[in-house]
C-alpha cells in the first residue's frame, strides 16, 4: 500500500515540473459556512487537472527499458492529456487510446499540444481495453492505470500534502471521488501529517458507488452512469477501496443541483474556471451534511476542463455585427 | 495631479481591506510571445475588479460631514458595486442611481450584498446625471465619479504598484483604457517606480477615443459606442488625458476578434473568469504589436464579472432528466 513517505518522495520528485498550485480563499464563502475555507487549485495545475502530479510521478519511475518502448493509457479524459504531457517532458513515447466519440478538440490537443499518438477505437470500455492490449503486446508499451497504479495514488497524494504544508491547522480536507485514485492519495497524505484531520469525500448520488462500497465493506459498482461530473463515473478499484475504507472518514452525497451551485460559485464569485467533478468536494461542504463546518477545512478542486464553445459561440454572435 | 506617493498613500490606506491580488503565468503564454509574462488578477479582487481600490481610497478620505451625508454614484457597473462595498466597510451609506434596464442580477447584488440605495432612473445618460443631481442637491450626498476623481485614480494606481513590487524588472506594463482611470493611476505608479519601464494601454477599435485623442493632442469622442468591452465605453476626461497625454507610451487598439481571443485563453488555458474589458491588456499583446514583445511584461486583468447566466441555463438543462 502507498505510504505517506511515498507522498513525500512523490513531492520531490514532481517538484519544478508541476505547479505549486495557489491556495485561494473567498470572504463570501467563509461567511456561508461560518468557518475558514481554503481551496486548493488543481484546476490551475499543468494541463488543468491534478492528473498530472501523478503521470509524470508514474513516468519518472519508469526504467530506461520500459521508456524506451512508451507508455499507453485508454482514456478520453485529464489523465490521458497528463500523461502525454509527463511523457513528452520525459522524451518518452505516449499512445492514448480514445473513444472515437471523443471531442476533437481533446483529440487534437492531446496529439498536438502534447505530442502524443491517439489510437481511436469504438466507443465501448470493452474496445477501449482490447485496443490498448494488443498495442501492449504488439510495442511493449506499459499501461498507466488513471488510479489503480501506486504512484499515481502518491503522485494525487501531493496536492493534499502541499495544501497542510502551506495552512496551519486545517480540520478536514474533502476531495472529490471517482475511481478514487485522488482521494486514496488525499487519505494517506493528510493521516499521514496528521491523523486527527478528517478527510471527507464528495461523491455524486447518481454515481455513488463509493458511498455505497464503503457501507456495505465491499466494492459496489454503479447501475446508472449519468452524472454531470463527468470525471467520476468510474468505480473503485481493490486498491482505491482498500485505503478508502481504512482511512477515509466518511463519504458525503450530492445531487446534481448541489454540484451545479457550486460550480456556479466557483465561476461568479471566485472567478475560477472549475469542471462539475471540481465543483464537488465545494458541493459536499455547501450541503451542509459537514457537521461541524466551523473551523479550517481544506477543499480540493480536481479540475477545470469543460468544453467553452457553447459559451463563446454566443459571444461570437454577439460580436459579428460590429467587428 | 495625483503623484507616485498619492498612490504609495493609497496602498497604505487600503491595505488589509483591498485584497493583494495573485500575479499568475503561464508557460504556453510565455512561449506563445518569447517572453516572461506576469498576470495581474484584479478579478480576484474585491466584486470582481480593480474598482474596490479606488473606491475604498476615496470613501476613508472623506470628511466626517460628508461621511454622514453619504456618497453617491451614477453606473451600471463595477464601480457602483466597489463603491457600494467600500461604503458599507465604512458604515457609509450610499445610493446608486442605475438606469431601468439594468440587469436584476447587478441590482439585487448592489442593494442586498452590498447594501447601497439603488434609485432607478430612464435609460439616458441624461437622466443618470440629472437624477443624481437632485439627489445630491437635496441630501448633500458626495458624488463619487468612477475615473474624474483623483483618489480614485490613485486607488487603481495601487494594483500596478503591488505588481512592480513583487515581480522584479518588468519591461513593460498593459492596462485598458476606457474613462482613463486605471491607465492613469497605472502610469503613475509605474513612471514613478521607475520612468524606464513602458507604459502600453489596449483599447478596442471599436471606441478608440483614447488612441485618436492622443495622436491628436486633444479630447476626442467616439461616434458609435459599440464594443463587447463594455467597461470602455466611455470617453476620457480632462484629468485623466492630462496624465495619458504625459505618461503613456502607446495605445494599441484591438479588434472584437482579438478580445475574444484573449478572453477565451484566460478561460481555457488559465482556468480564469475574465469579463471582455478585462481581457483586452492581453489582447493587445497577442495582437503581435508590442514590439519587442520580449522581456518581462506587467498584464492587468481590470475584472472578471460576466453574466453567466446563459451558460448555467445550457448546463442545468443537462442535470435535469437526471437529477
Amino acid at each position: 500500500m502507498v505510504t505517506y513517505s511515498h507522498i513525500k518522495d512523490a513531492q520531490e520528485r514532481i517538484r519544478g515540473a508541476a505547479n505549486i498550485t495557489p491556495v485561494m480563499t473567498s470572504r463570501t464563502l467563509n461567511q456561508k459556512v461560518k468557518g475558514e475555507v481554503f481551496i486548493k487549485c488543481e484546476n490551475l495545475q499543468r494541463v488543468g487537472a491534478f492528473k498530472f502530479r501523478g503521470a509524470y510521478n508514474a513516468v519518472s519511475q519508469l526504467k530506461d527499458r520500459e521508456k524506451s518502448r512508451g507508455v499507453i493509457a485508454h482514456s478520453s479524459g485529464n489523465h490521458a492529456q497528463a500523461l502525454a504531457l509527463a511523457a513528452k517532458i520525459a522524451g518518452v513515447k505516449a499512445v492514448i487510446v480514445m473513444p472515437k466519440w471523443s471531442p476533437k478538440v481533446k483529440v487534437n490537443a492531446t496529439r498536438d499540444t502534447y505530442g502524443a499518438e491517439v489510437v481511436l477505437c469504438e466507443n465501448t470500455i470493452e474496445a477501449r481495453h482490447a485496443t490498448a492490449q494488443a498495442l501492449i503486446d504488439k510495442h511493449g508499451y506499459t499501461l498507466i492505470h488513471p488510479y489503480d497504479n501506486d504512484n499515481i495514488i502518491a503522485g494525487a497524494g501531493t496536492a493534499a500534502l502541499e495544501l497542510l504544508q502551506e495552512i496551519k491547522d486545517i480540520d478536514t480536507i474533502i476531495a472529490p471521488v471517482g475511481g478514487g485514485g485522488l482521494l486514496s492519495g488525499t487519505a494517506i497524505a493528510t493521516k499521514g501529517f496528521d491523523s486527527n484531520i478528517r478527510v471527507f469525500a464528495g461523491e455524486p448520488k447518481n454515481v455513488n458507488d463509493a458511498y455505497r462500497s464503503k457501507e456495505a465493506g465491499k466494492i459496489l459498482t454503479n447501475d446508472s452512469i449519468v452524472s454531470i461530473a463527468d470525471g467520476l463515473l468510474t468505480n473503485l478499484c481493490d486498491r482505491t477501496f482498500a485505503i478508502i475504507n481504512e482511512k477515509v472518514d466518511r463519504i458525503i452525497t450530492v445531487s446534481e443541483q448541489e454540484i451545479l451551485e457550486a460550480m456556479r460559485f466557483y465561476w461568479e464569485r471566485m472567478k475560477l474556471v472549475v469542471e462539475p467533478s471540481g465543483a464537488v468536494s465545494l458541493a459536499a461542504l455547501l450541503s451542509g451534511k459537514v457537521e461541524p463546518a466551523r473551523g479550517r477545512t481544506g477543499i480540493i478542486i480536481s479540475g477545470g476542463n469543460i468544453d467553452l464553445g457553447s459559451f463563446f459561440q454566443l459571444l461570437e454572435q454577439k460580436i459579428t455585427p460590429s467587428s
